[in-house]
């Protein structure tokens, strides 16, 4: 189906402001993604919708669970669109072998969970079963740009 | 040797208390294995007993090196009761590929590495030379569920 | 080109007062690879230099990012021992399919990435084209030894 996956992709990009069209450009010496055999490794997507834009602070302090949960679902967005480069279009993606979720959070922050979920119901909602992924959670003291939400994946074809 | 991983898993298991035979459930929108090709992905273990109690707070600060050790060892009992039901048996777990460990700490505790050979040692106790494994331990701001350790690892069979 | 690889590592080898031929042992109960099909595991590599001295402090706290640049080639040039050992020779890697760049750092500091820099272009300077990897990138709160920088990869033969 990939037609639905290019539409559900399109709809969530459209909904968080994302430019599906933008090149996606990588802030350093690597590459937004390597295929290795029937893997795909995703570098680690930080939430920003563009080049001057970050969705940026602090789970639990100053940034509310909800906002949280958007940062991880442009980071999803972000990973998508190079998945879809990476493999010539969403409909080549047979599962996601493993997504990692780093938020940037307060140190009694414990929400990590229902922050990554905002990134995993992305996942889904674009990829159907194929979008089910394993998954592991982390509460990070900071990350590049002080944005809020960092996710890397492992995809396979 | 299927009958002798099997026994000291369930050795280990009942040394901290933990229930073998109940249904590991996530907390999320995510699942708790992938298989692709001959890997099985495992989702971030945390340390977590059953659904009412987590082995929780910081190394470091409150918690000391033998109960993180001892957190350790319940994430990797929860991890190679997944690839027992992943792989229909530990029997047919040939290697672990890489495992990382999260130690929640506070900022002047630099053992992660002992708090995760509390986790190693399990899994070479269980699998014996299978069980040996490329590691990463980190230390990290903060878990979900505030809980002390959380593992994830990467098996074949 | 074996011969221009292992000259490569030689050189940075030598600038950053690492010796190439001491054995790199690990601190616990893990191995410093597996090989898995035509993958190589990495085990998270500390900027340590020998048995005695570690590139140790909080970038953006008392390190800075030049500091922290070189901890992280430290790092790199680690993991490359590793994998020249593991493959039996450079000239054996296809490609380095992911590397992890964790920075022990100030609650401020967001130059993760450029501090990832410094072992990404240590992988490119020696690996040439089979160098250019994913990358992920995170600032933590406490690393093994007080380390600056941790680094974890998974390469392909």
């Amino acid at each position: 189906m990939a037609s639905s996956r290019e539409d559900a992709l399109r709809r969530i990009a459209a909904e968080i402001g994302f430019d599906l069209d933008a090149e996606i450009k990588v802030g350093g010496n690597y590459v937004p993604f390597i295929v290795s055999g029937n893997s795909i490794h995703v570098s680690g997507q930080i939430s920003r919708l563009d080049a001057s834009v970050v969705l940026e602070g602090r789970a639990g302090a100053g940034v509310s669970l909800a906002q949280a949960q958007r940062a991880a679902k442009v980071s999803a967005v972000r990973a998508l669109a190079v998945l879809r480069k990476a493999a010539g279009g969403l409909e080549r993606i047979k599962a996601i072998a493993h997504v990692t979720v780093f938020t940037q959070c307060s140190d009694t922050f414990t929400q990590q969970s229902e922050v990554a979920d905002g990134a995993s119901d992305a996942l889904v909602a674009v990829l159907g079963d194929a979008g089910r992924h394993t998954r592991t959670s982390i509460g990070v003291y900071q990350l590049p740009k002080n944005a809020t939400v960092e996710l890397e994946l492992v995809a396979t074809t």
